[in-house]
């Protein structure tokens, strides 16, 4: 399939290219390196040393015979988003093309308006792109399982049956997102589906959770194409940030009562979701919602993983809890459907000791390359609150 | 109470501005007359001739003795809002101040893109502006009915209670809005909801329904003070564009079935819902969803309506079915609740054809201003489809 990815120079988005240019399939991405660009603003870096987009094009056709071809713009500019769509002629859309952050969504105004504009406005670009270019085409768009927030009832995948006064309908699951950045992907939750219903247009939301892992059967094949991680407090996420601490003896920084329960999966556990996804497309006119994840745990259970795997390894590691920078509920309820793409054939690969070990042996070897400061949690949800 | 219209030079907003400070509420208004050039835009006009804001604002001084205070600026940048936050220092906000209309939003893309970046963050500018300058006022949001679409199950007040697996919670009401604006209305009604919960600010939602009418206790005093009445395909509604088809020969344009099934509103009641959610504001923290409408009808139904009026009075009035330009479902299912704002104290003034050949014969006396051209529909929801 020709297949476009769009945030392709990303933590999800180069791995992803690698894995599908590997599976046989002509793969072309756009990036315009926001994601870089932003991790230099906040002071932060990845753990792992990152290649430029042409150099990883480069590595990947040295390595593997193949082409990836690069296209570098921006998703807000709607004429270029039209010109890659015209000259790539994609039959599958991977859309991780969007500020990821939550707290970085959460920094102040101007941090809030910039990441629903960049997410709304690049989104609405490719929808209009895929109508008037390719209406076939199936867009299989990366959005969070943060956009349900905490109900006390079970998140089902994008959808639930109500049963009221008497009536019954199937209607969009109701939607409480937690951040600036969650609400970006709730709007285009809600763009999307209008797009599918009006213009018939086919798409896969992808609900997904925390990623974790650093390594997939691609970056290893050289260093050259290793993919981004991000351990600090703004584009860390729980438990590649723990890893980190673990490592160089940070204690590990629970938010609050760490009761916070979330989906979690295996960096390679996305690549088969992704995979699975894009070549079992939607109907056309289908806004199919899957929850991708693989397994629920809090955060507070997390991080007694993570030190009991480290003391075996003969870190001394120890579990801080400190004030929650968020406003969120910190001890609740949840169960959250994730059939979906087991049922399309996914296989998971489950959070052993094994993979936590794994993880903190890879992210020993760039031990040197870890910067302390941006560790520190200080982006809170409400400034007014010291 | 001192009290900050955003909007305030729009079809409801003037009118707003007028009535709350005839009932002696320090009011203040911002507009950037985004309105008046969409319609010069698209090559409609106003039925009424309008003054400018400032002429307006003088013959209001000079008509009661009170001042309302004019800010022009656009809600798109907040340096703007802030100052105008510093200035007022509201304790209530009442917040007209969108891209108003579902055709315009479906022209192209730019129009979409216009409209959900306009409104979006426009309400986003003023969200930060309150948790930082005022953050005991109060906002009141003008929402939309369209938002929840035409779902097969009762509409209720913004929330519904769901029991799901043997669980329960009240969570947002789903929604399926059916244009780019009325998406846009969805994504501030998330954005606001989530203000209210992680700053603790205190909103109210208000989804109104379809306003028709023309004249107001406050419109009536002085012509200069009237309010813009919009006929055209893209700013008109349905009841007001029909009175202005039967006035002027032009058979009143039904889409597709006319079995469409929306609130409606007069115009004075918009008046006393706005008044009575301002002066009874939510608590802190709280995000409260008012339906404002008083009655329900099929788009056939009012055609009808209409047509028996205007024939009495000695018209010659043809009903028209024509293609729907919109794609949404021409017959369905329809019952929402408005029961929250009859118990603040609404009287709702209800659609007899009193009011009906009231609104023709205010019409009639603008005749020779009426513009046949922009009346005919043309904006389709998938230009595609011919």
């Amino acid at each position: 399939m020709k297949i476009l990815i769009l945030g392709g120079d990303g933590y999800l988005g180069w791995p992803t290219a690698m894995h599908l240019s590997a599976a046989g399939h002509d793969v072309a991405v756009v990036d315009n390196f926001l994601r870089r660009g932003m991790s230099i603003e906040v002071g932060a870096g990845s753990l792992t040393p990152l290649q430029s987009l042409q150099e990883r094009v480069r590595a990947w056709r040295e390595v593997t015979g193949n082409e990836i071809r690069p296209f570098v713009g921006d998703l807000t500019d709607p004429y270029f988003v039209d010109e890659v769509f015209k000259e790539v002629e994609p039959e599958g859309v991977i859309h991780y093309g969007e500020q990821p952050s939550a707290p970085y969504s959460m920094v102040d105004r101007k941090h809030a308006v910039l990441t629903q504009r960049n997410n709304v406005e690049g989104t609405l670009n490719v929808l209009y792109a895929m109508r008037d270019i390719t209406p076939d085409a199936h867009l299989v768009k990366l959005g969070t399982m943060g956009e349900y927030g905490t109900p006390n009832i079970d998140i089902e995948e994008g959808y639930i049956e109500i049963s009221h006064k008497g009536r019954n309908d199937v209607l969009p699951y109701p939607k409480l997102p937690g951040s600036m950045y969650h609400l970006s992907k709730v709007h285009d939750s809600h763009n999307i589906h209008f797009a599918c219903r009006i213009w018939n247009l086919r798409a896969s939301d992808l609900n997904q959770g925390v990623v974790y892992g650093i390594r997939t059967d691609e970056t290893d094949l050289d260093e050259r194409l290793c993919t981004r991680f991000d351990y600090d407090e703004v584009f860390g996420t729980a438990l590649n940030r723990f890893c980190v601490q673990a490592v160089v003896g940070y204690p590990l920084s629970v938010y609050g009562k760490g009761g916070q329960t979330r989906g979690f999966l295996n960096i390679v556990d996305t690549m088969q979701c992704v995979r699975l996804a894009v070549e079992n497309p939607a109907e056309r006119g289908e806004f199919r919602v899957f929850n991708q994840f693989t397994e629920q745990f809090s955060v507070r259970d997390l991080a007694e993983r993570v030190r009991q795997v480290g003391d075996d390894l003969g870190l001394n590691v120890i579990v801080d809890k400190v004030p929650d920078p968020r406003i969120e509920a910190e001890e609740h309820y949840y169960n959250a459907a994730h059939t979906k793409l087991l049922a399309l054939g996914l296989q998971p690969h489950l959070l052993t000791d094994d993979v936590i070990a794994g993880l903190i042996e890879v992210i020993e070897r760039y031990k040197d390359r870890i910067l302390l400061e941006p560790i520190t949690p200080k982006t809170r949800w409400d400034p007014r609150l010291t």
